[in-house]
């Protein structure tokens, strides 16, 4: 019995901890360099590091803090979350510059290499987001590295056989972290989940910790979904496009998050967690079809339609996910980045139908499009199923229920105040 | 006597969102555009964004988190400021591109318009934190949008005949917004309001939330401060002398008004409405003065007369404003952007004055400044007054007395931990 | 008895505050201005300011909130940091101009000025970190200027004797701070202090203020290692290889100290101390090693070994100060300051060695790389061992031991809801 009471990740953590870090040790110090010649882009960076810090805060304090609600999983949602984004952006450096590897015999870290990886982070954060609670930090780490695996050769795949750009690619991370988080939970799910856990439960202060996560997150948007923009093309004028339709569909999306979660409230009174998670899916749409957005009010329509699906995903579809499919989505990935994700690229093949003058090329492009979307779901689906089996062999210790939300499993409390 | 009872928002607040949001979207569909020509200000735009943004994050981070003090109303202070801000910043840039609508047809959006937004709706959060914890969100939104036309009005009266600049009117947003509230919060006064409210109370926990957003505050005033000076003029000089004034200010600001806080205090001790609050004044007066602060002591003393005033006003000013006005201030607005405001005022004034070699020069600057506080003081407290009448009707639904200062009003609390 | 139990600050706070401040605004009015030539320089401060802000944000939220993770203390954490950093830039700026005082007749305000400021209140910060919840306001307030003081005094005699550039001395700021405070904690032990006080506890709220301190740190140490680069060097590449250099030994060393708070824990748990406090040990050894790091994973071996020293300094050697030296460190700086600034203090030597050419200017640098140590560390101990014995002093009133780490010595709570 004594085994198996036995929660703790001495024998299990540390060791991944220092084998994965030793390796990246090991691989900065043959294959990775810094990338001396800034001269040339000087111009194009000096915007740029002020940009990738919004990104960088937005990863760690945003998603951290977003994940802070559960009442008694604070630290844990907000120290794994760090752990996890520190161990991954390693990781994301590497995977992505396998390619320059091949090319040039070195990777070369640089403001929008930095940049590429936390956006790789985020979308682990986002599948991790879907199970929060129901793992320890091993399996954490392990679905993180393999999420940014399966995104990296997402992107490498569509990008080679589908000629998709790059920047294109970078942000179906919503759909790809949403649908890689929801297979893992249906995998990993637990019986007796329908009822609510005693301690998935937010009080006044962590729900509050919690809206400085979104409001993080929101704040920022904008120079999540215009960053490398900006980079990639060296025109201001479409990164600050990019800028503004996000300020504008978030602005839209936060007040359509309100007057929906209002409205179909049986009391009439606002959610907390609408206000927290979809004020932010105007941010996610319009993150995915910027390339098509050229207008102000089209980004606020885009905004509006999000909040709307995403309001109502949280009230109807996550229940019901629950119920008919066993699937457990602790921070509703699927109605946050899943839904609001598609929605975006829809709207982005629409628009592009529209703008196109020749039928040929629209249809051409429709093909491609759907292919896209059709890759990412297989392929994010598939390692999301697999990444979940993997997670249930005994090996990896998985949480015992009554230890689930609960930080008493991974923290020490001697300092602690009061009951524990 | 269920009407009565029955406060639910459900009828009243979705639909004049979305009344509201789709007009705006139909607004910004046929007159609002994306400023396309940023090549010849590129480089003024460069330094811009990141102090866009600080102003944003002041706008939603520091006003929103400050709000959150109240023991059983913090949910509301920050989702209420967030809902408001996304609602004020729309209706901010319609109604400042009016002018421009005129002459081109169009209003353009640009980091300028953006940021002049986000102050009209800093102005109106000020106005709000008057009223605060006594109003239902169909009051705020209300109080927000009508708060800010009278501001855009005031602005456009001052520079159309008193040819005043364009900066020192946006700045007057202190003056405007601490009156508007004020008279708000006389005419909205509730019988039994000079006893404290058994919920109008602060505790640990929501303290160091709203000293998180004091220091938000703090920390990026000289963005504030300096942004339009460098939009406006292109030069690096002026805007550098703003940041360095509101820096030093607001540093002296902090010392003082710890100082007289312990100094007025009957037990000798720190008052920490006084920290959260009245620290800030030096930045309201220097905003204000900021045309005609040249040196540097200048700016420091300035920051100690605002917080002596700020905190003389919230120990003693604010107790006899309630019992002598019957006018409930719940953020003491009056003290920490009024008096401060018409402070840095009155030093301006005495500056220009100083300064100018003649004297008809300084007399004919004396009668429009005066003219200038005059018409805003007016136009603020009667628009106060007529906003609060408007709201007095029983159409909107007033909060109940019991129901004051509490979330549970208008928060679904299904998952809340603990007692409720 | 009376005048013993009565804590109050009255006659002690304000009088000092205002003295200083009003000496302040003197010094000031005659001999401080603002740089007015700023055009030449335009182009390097257009990242400047914003990673001013970076450095900003670190001072005041990241150090403030860091202060804030005891239960009952933590209105003080926050509110004292606030007003000495307030105080302390202000002295910061006048010390730091004295030289160019003398050769222009004026100090001169402008960034590169703030922001050494900063830096020299960071310093301080960390010395009050050793003796936080023990002392009163007065006793900080003289704390942080004697040592800002003593570290301004430390760099002049070391780039004038020792020829050690700016850059390298600013950044002993961590020893200097660490081993100052560390020697007044041993002067103010209190006896008793083996014993853990009652109140030196967290709780979940305060652990989680605390930890958002701990990520602003962590997310803009790259601003604060790079920032002053930069400035003196103008030299993009040199100020871009700080903040890679940085932003990974801080990935690595978050890394690294969960895997040994994990490893060393007798349940094989995490500790929120050293997630809080070792995670930014990479930051501190890299920023002293700075200069000779040039390949990112020799940074990160040095974010490794930085996290290792520090986690196992909390865990074994932190209990043996209190035992055998009698040194009660509230928030760790020795294991998190002081010994991986010792630590990047050595591997700048070893670096420095590997990479000369030459043995007679290997072994000439290894002579004044170990004076300049010596120097900084005697200097810091003795004017550490020199304040405490001033603030024994029964002059200042030493807070009761009963009235240590509790917020109710200093603030009223008159608002404040439930039990005090």
């Amino acid at each position: 019995m004594a085994p198996q009471y036995a929660q703790s990740l001495r024998f299990r953590l540390p060791p991944l901890l220092f084998f994965l870090q030793t390796g990246f040790i090991v691989v900065f110090r043959f294959y990775v360099d810094i990338e001396q010649n800034v001269q040339t882009k000087q111009h194009a960076f000096n915007n740029y590091y002020s940009e990738f810090q919004d990104v960088h805060v937005m990863v760690i304090l945003g998603f951290g803090f977003l994940a802070t609600f559960l009442v008694r999983y604070s630290f844990s949602g907000a120290g794994f979350t760090l752990l996890v984004a520190a161990m991954a952006v390693q990781w994301a450096v590497i995977l992505n510059g396998v390619e320059s590897m091949y090319h040039r015999g070195k990777i070369r870290i640089n403001m929008r290499s930095l940049v590429v990886a936390e956006m790789c982070t985020a979308s682990s954060l986002i599948a991790i987001g879907a199970v929060l609670g129901k793992t320890n930090p091993v399996h954490l780490l392990l679905i993180a590295l393999l999420e940014i695996s399966g995104f990296v050769l997402n992107g490498w795949l569509l990008q080679t056989f589908l000629k998709v750009q790059f920047l294109n690619t970078i942000m179906l991370l919503h759909i790809f972290g949403a649908f890689f988080g929801l297979m893992l939970s249906w995998v990993l799910y637990r019986q007796g989940s329908e009822q609510q856990h005693e301690k998935e439960k937010i009080d006044r202060k962590t729900g509050l910790f919690s809206v400085m996560g979104t409001l993080f997150l929101w704040m920022f948007w904008p120079s999540f979904n215009s960053v490398l923009v900006e980079v990639d093309h060296l025109d201001r004028g479409r990164s600050l496009r990019a800028v503004y339709s996000t300020y504008l569909a978030l602005a839209v999306s936060a007040v359509t998050a309100a007057g929906f979660s209002v409205l179909t409230s049986p009391q009439g009174k606002l959610n907390l967690f609408h206000i927290q998670r979809c004020t932010l899916a105007g941010g996610v749409a319009i993150g995915v079809a910027m390339s098509a957005v050229h207008l102000p009010w089209v980004a606020m329509a885009i905004g509006f339609a999000a909040a709307l699906i995403s309001t109502l995903g949280s009230r109807y579809i996550k229940p019901l996910m629950l119920f008919a499919f066993e699937c457990h989505d602790t921070c509703g990935v699927l109605s946050v980045h899943g839904l609001p994700g598609i929605l975006g690229w829809m709207v982005q093949l629409l628009l592009q139908i529209a703008d196109s003058d020749d039928l040929t090329m629209a249809v051409r492009f429709a093909v491609f499009h759907i292919c896209t979307l059709l890759i990412t779901l297989s392929l994010s689906m598939s390692l999301g199923l697999i990444t979940g089996f993997l997670l249930k062999c005994n090996f990896w210790r998985p949480t015992q229920n009554k230890k689930c939300f609960d930080d008493q499993a991974f923290w020490e409390f001697p300092h602690l105040a009061g009951k524990r």
